[in-house]
């Protein structure tokens, strides 16, 4: 695909293998093109021993790079979920791994006392988190291969770079056809997936998406979101009249043994929108103390202080903090008021839960403690 | 504890020791007498080999039986959670176990498709499922025991018998006061835990609990209802002000390798009360297919025909099953349409959850089937 012409409703389509361009009449179009690794613009990055797991092709790169090259070093850029799930991967295969970022913990989005537990997993299972740390270089060592990262918080040799930085949406064909790009940069629809030019939908990492709690579009490159604004776009494209409603912002992800879970806004977030947060922090127990398998669980609940209405929530864990989140989304989809949250009967035996589920315990706490404060 | 005088607001108390009888007088009261085995009224219930595991000191002398005596074979009656959680412990130390239940499927108040795995993960733990059988005698075989259970479908050798056919509230102290029952039989209270004398409030085991899907009175003898009505009646006992406002009826429990969540109306509970039902069943993985410890998950949903508002559901599966149902719980609890829940954005990690977890398909199926309905 080379362009879209919106005002003759066609396409021009080049065949890959003859180059010959052709143009192909639609009725309706979706535009689906994805993401891209973001790129740092740095010298080094296009040695050969940097990688980005962001395709398949890539991902089977450094598959066979780790298979005949045995690297002992690997120092990944980002703190995100791609750095962290990979950091599992590398010291499973008995690699070191450092993990620079320029930010002070790791995780992507989350509140501190969460990320803090994520760094010290990272540590627990032998990886180095470096914070605050800014890449300046990728200086080459070997021909052809970076040999040393430099950043504004030391140099790191390397036997290997994974560049986690993100993705940006993929919009050039979108852009070039006069199709109108949000805020955050990707393409702007509306909740029926349809893009500012007639019979023309967006879907998938390409496009934004509209935050339920704040009401503003964000860029949330997700699978599940992704699948969902597919058939939406599809179902509208086909003539149907679907609509796709936004986001809570729910996501999960595994560090090593701990599980993350998170929905709604974080509390900076809803501060910047203007709210007054109350947040509420609590630690419990997974299951009944008693029972075998029973880890601490962190509960940290997002309340708009005036209306008691939870915003957001994060849980952390080592057993049953990732499943959790999704009573959460149904409570932060809901508007529910923190009290409200408190009297749900959740269910209880002890291989599953204590008697007051945590998430209780944190919604109780936070009501109590509001009920006393002056808004 | 001998008597409760309303009108003098004092209590008769007698000391266990010295047999003196003393008269207490109070200014609140809180009633919390808590429930008692149900009994049958046959016999040989009295015999020494027939246990019930409602309080420690039983529990303690059926372990010392098992220990001293090594039975081989053991009979429960009744098909509830206690007798499941004991068919384990019975396996576990390797004794044959028989239920007999005068029902067709085991697990209490469940779905017939969820029962039905109940009673499939019994028979694949070497458990004997016997349905339809009636106890009509506990036939002494060994001088003061039990030798053989008598039903009306089939004799049962036994070398100890299980008596797990619920609780029944104890209400004696309270009913000779004065203080009124409800329609359960189980003492009557409002929001507030109050009964219908001044002063006294009930809580726990003793008492009813408002059903908030049905409206009604319920009896529900659980860990978590009763620490919640314990609150409540201890703060307004205390000049609080603070109410209950009852449960959904969420309740989990582990039959061997399987979880069982349940919140809300059974279908069959909703069509007794007016309500024409449609239910949503559906099998999917609890995580995404590839990854590890990923198993067949069943969801079943209870949806009001008319208002497409969810009634209830059940969750049945060897992981992840119990904790989804406190989602449902939430979802219950804000009388969601089912286009609401499907809507909602759940978190999404392959360790944790496939890209459009269970609960997700079921609500979007049910939302799907239903658009074409007519009401």
């Amino acid at each position: 695909m080379v362009g879209i012409n919106p005002g003759a409703k066609n396409l021009r389509v080049r065949n890959l293998e003859s180059g010959k361009e052709t143009e192909e009449p639609y009725d309706r179009l979706i535009i689906a093109t994805g993401a891209r690794p973001r790129e740092l613009n740095l010298p080094g990055t296009d040695l050969s021993n940097v990688f980005r797991v962001k395709f398949l092709e890539e991902a089977i790169r450094l598959k066979k790079f780790l298979d005949t090259e045995k690297p002992a070093r690997a120092v990944s850029i980002g703190a995100g979920f791609i750095a962290l799930e990979m950091a599992e991967a590398f010291r499973g295969r008995g690699l070191e791994n450092t993990i620079l970022h320029n930010d002070l913990l790791p995780g992507g989005k989350l509140e501190p006392e969460i990320g803090e537990l994520v760094r010290k997993e990272l540590e627990e299972h032998g990886v180095k988190f470096v914070p605050n740390a800014v890449v300046k270089e990728f200086k080459e060592g070997a021909p052809g291969r970076v040999g040393e990262v430099v950043t504004t918080g030391g140099n790191y040799p390397a036997d290997l770079v994974l560049l986690s930085v993100g993705v940006v949406p993929e919009v050039k064909l979108a852009k070039d056809a006069g199709v109108a790009l949000g805020p955050t940069g990707a393409i702007a629809v509306n909740e029926r997936q349809e893009t500012n030019l007639p019979g023309i939908y967006a879907a998938g990492d390409c496009c934004e998406v509209k935050n339920r709690v704040s009401g503003r579009p964000v860029y949330l490159p997700l699978g599940d979101v992704a699948n969902k604004q597919g058939w939406v776009a599809g179902e509208n494209a086909a003539g149907g009249k679907v609509t796709y409603p936004g986001v809570l912002g729910s996501a999960q992800f595994k560090c090593f043994d701990l599980e993350i879970g998170q929905t709604g806004l974080l509390a900076q977030e809803a501060e910047k929108l203007g709210f007054s947060v109350h947040t509420q922090l609590i630690e419990d127990a997974s299951r009944t103390r008693i029972y075998p398998g029973s880890r601490p669980i962190l509960v940290k609940l997002i309340i708009d202080r005036k209306s008691h209405v939870l915003l957001g929530a994060q849980i952390a864990g080592k057993d049953g903090a990732a499943l959790r989140i999704n009573t959460l989304a149904v409570a932060v989809y809901n508007q529910m008021k923190i009290e409200q949250l408190a009297e749900v009967d959740f269910a209880y035996a002890p291989p599953f839960s204590p008697a007051i589920d945590p998430i209780l315990v944190a919604a109780r706490a936070a009501a109590k403690e509001m009920a006393g404060e002056k808004t």
